[in-house]
Order: C-alpha cells, then structure tokens, then sequence
C-alpha cells in the first residue's frame, strides 16, 4: 500500500519536475536530472535523518525506471498537458499529499515522536520541491504565500488525532493525504494564506 | 554540562532565526521553519558526517521544544527585543561559541584528527545560520566581511592547546567558547577583516 | 591505484575552488572553505547516500592536507597560473573525470545497479562544483550550455560497455576517466550543446 503510494507520488513529482524544466529551456538531461532531483529529494533528506542507507531509491531501480517513463511520457504529451501552470500546480499538490503520508509512516516504523513524524512527513514531502526551485532559479515554493507546509503539518496532526479512533489503518493515511491536498487547493482557490508578524 | 551549552545554544540560534523571519514578514509557520531550521542546521550536518542517525534533535524532544518555547517567546516579545540589527547579532555569536564547543566535542568522541573536530565545531555552529541566510535570500553571514569562521577556529585552536595543559576539561571548554564569543565581538567592533587575495 | 586518483581528483579541483575564489576577492578562510568545498563536496554526498559514515575525508587525513598543500601552492602561483579562466576550466575537466571514475567504483563496491552507479559517479563529479558555485554566487557549471553530467554520464556507460569484453579492469577505469575528460574538452572546442525542448 505504502509503496503504491510512494511511486505515485514519484509520477506527480518527476512530471511537475518535468514541466518546470521545460518551461525553463533546460537541455534534456537537464530536464531529467530536475525530474529526478524533484522525485527522490524529499524521500533522500528523510532516509538521511533517520540513518536509512544506502537511500530507498538506490536500493530499488523501481523508482529510477518510474522517473525515466515519467519523464519521457511527459516530455512528449507537453503539448497535451495544456496549462502548464495548473497541471504543475495540480501534480506537485498530489505528489506533497502522498509524500507527506510515506514520511510519517516511515518515521512511526523508525520508532520516533509523532512531532518528528508529521515534521519528517513535512520534509518528504517538501525538500524535492524546494531544491527543484532553488536549481530553477525560482524562489521556494514552500516561502510564496500560498499554503504548503501548513497543509502537510494539517495532514500530519489528522493523522495523529485519527489514529486514537477505532478506524483501520489504511483509511486514516488515505484521509490524511486527502486532508493535504484538500488544504492546498482550498487555500489557493480561496486565497487564504497565514498572517504575518510585524514587528510592533 | 554539553547538554546544557547544547540547549543554550538551540535558545540562542533559535531567537537569531525568529528575529530575521519577523524582519523578513514572513507567516508564523514560516517563522517557526526558519527558527528551527537555523537552531538545528548545524548540528544536522555534523551527525550526518559523523554517521550519528537518527539526528540528535529527532531522538530527543527537549531541542524541539526549546524551538518552539524560544520562538513564542521571541515572537511574544520581539518589539522588547528593541535594535533587532545588535540582539540577532548577539544571539549569533553566543550561539556560534556555543556550538563550536559542542562540535568539538563530538567530533572527539568520534575520535577524529583535531583538525577535523575543529572543522565539525565550525561547521555546526556556521551551518544552520548559512541555510537561514539562504533561505531568506540574504548574502550567507559567514561570507560577510566580518569575522566568523575564523572565530570558530581560533576558538578550536585554543581548545587543543589549552588541552595540553593540566587544566580541568570542563574549563578547556568554557574558554574556547569564550574566544570564539570574544574574537567576533572584538573584530565587529573594531572591524578586523583579515587580508584578502588579489589575482597579482 | 583508485586512492592515486582520488588524490589527483582532490588537488584538480582544490586549485579549481582556489582560482574562483580569488577571481571573488574572498579572504583568506574563505578561499580555503571554498577550495575544501569543492574538493570534497561530491564525495561527501556519494559517502552520505551509500551511508558510510564518518565520511572518507574525516578519517583520512591526506584528503585535508591535499586541500591545504594545494591551495597554498595555488595561491602563491597564482600569477603563474596565467588565463584563470583556461587554466579553471582545464582543472575543473580533469577533476570531474577523475572523480566520476571513483564515485563508479565505489558504488560496485557497494553492491549498487549499474545505472546507479553512473548516478553516484555524476554526483561526485558534479556536486561539489555546484556547491562552489553557489556559495560564489554564481550560476551552477552544470546547467550552463556546456556539457557536464553528459560527459560523466557518457563516461560511466563507457565503463559498463568495456567491463563486459576482456580488458584488464584498471585499463577500463581509465578510458572511462579520459571519455569523460575529452567529452567535455571536444564539446566546448566545438561548441557541441543537447537539444533543448521548447514547449511546443
């Protein structure tokens, strides 16, 4: 279950990478480095943390393959993928919904602090994004005044809260990572955003 | 006692990201992002090089919540917190002389070279402030004209030397960390740079 | 014989982080963080990813007195080493043909899938001169119009083709290195880009 989930989150990943490379003019190696570095970046920082290496992604060729076809498939039907800007947006809140749940599940299996786990779920989720922008030349998506790592901690809390009821496993990561996306695309749609702290 | 400069320090780095994020107008979970980020960047690095995994604040809830305690406090207080510029200045450099020290010590229970313990002392203490920078698309401190790594290596030197005399070990430490806080000050107030290199 | 190149990896890009650093009008320290920077930036990410911990550079002290010996050496000649820009360039090739050939290696030592392999040999070529550009401010080597991770790519699929006929094993290690080495010399003399893809 959790590794469907995990490659899933590597198609979202690798063609929001994809997208944002083309739009960038990268050359094509260009393009796929920043799909892979999109796809594992999150999931490289967790295992790294928590001391789980060699990383996921060097152990299983699953997730190289997964991004290679991600990439080829979304080089050639960017025409297709029309709107670039919505289907980016659209991929990279699914792929932080499901990233966000394989974080926290990771961090319960290494025995850690729900605290640790939701953060954990935070970076999965968040670090390919961040390193994506910061190689593209953008400013972090997480620090633009949409709603990102909020969603994630809101995922993270939901699943914590959920767990103390008699509800099966499966169905309270499946609503946390539905919680995730939900959250993003209601705070963009709405344009709800946090407030600021000025210095009084 | 470490434990102890170690939370001290976590205070201190903590409130110097606080106070940047204010400056920055950033939201209050990016506030806390920044905060904890600078508070444990550092030390995050030296585990991971030193193959300490899980991270030292993941096993050990007392840094997240010092984070978290410091950060409503600064965020509480921050107009009490008069000349923001000189307080995030003097909570830097506390927090640098503080984590060198910790640094150092790691890395000699680690049983690495001087030079290299010396090197993880600058590193955990320069490295959290240097993503904070970065993040918040600020020119790193540490390249600034001021002093700053050099102070974390003097404070090194001084360790190993102070080491070779029958001093008692608790002292070494306090010292070393005491020329790390003094050299910067010193050098910020008389603006000692040291001598940079033309191309002849 | 890998240690050879190791060494000779380290000294190329040493005075490679040296040369930047000059031509940025750093100071001192900061010529010396940059060029230990750049030298052991790549292999300390393979050595974080394949999880062996303390890192290769802080148990073997010939790494840091390399990087020193080096970096003094560049600095006193440094109006020897006339046309910084050639002669950065030159040591920048040699340095990520030797290292790709060591990341290779490491990564069948560590039992690792070919592909990966390449992956490993990429970063360790690569990572540490992104590093030294970004702490310099300047845009990464690798997403300039120059080939780069083509060439280290290039280079590992030689390494894999040759291993399988019956050449002796450090003859194929070092026609990888030279592939990579005149990939990227012929494809500036020439001018030789990949393709970019345009949203069509």
């Amino acid at each position: 279950m959790f590794y469907t989930i995990d490659i899933l989150g590597t198609i979202a990943f690798a063609i929001s990478g994809v997208l944002i490379a083309i739009n960038k003019k990268m050359d094509l190696f260009g393009i796929l480095i920043i799909a892979f570095v999109t796809a594992v970046g999150g999931g490289t920082l967790r295992d790294l943390l928590i001391g789980e290496t060699p990383v996921s992604w060097m152990k299983d060729m699953t997730f190289t393959y997964t991004i290679i076809a991600s990439a080829i498939f979304a080089i050639i039907f960017r025409s297709k993928i029309n709107y670039l800007r919505t289907s980016l947006f659209l991929f990279d809140t699914i792929g932080i919904g499901l990233y966000t749940v394989v974080g926290i599940d990771k961090g319960i299996n290494a025995g850690l602090h729900p605290i640790i786990c939701i953060a954990l779920g935070t970076m999965t989720a968040s670090f390919g994004g961040v390193i994506r922008d910061i190689l593209c030349n953008e400013i972090p998506v997480i620090f633009r005044k949409e709603i990102y790592a909020t969603a994630c901690i809101l995922g993270g809390i939901t699943y914590f809260l959920l767990s103390e009821l008699p509800i099966e496993n499966n169905w309270v990561f499946i609503i946390a990572g539905i919680v995730v996306i939900l959250t993003r695309l209601l705070a963009v749609k709405f344009k709800i955003a946090l407030p600021t702290i000025y210095k009084s």
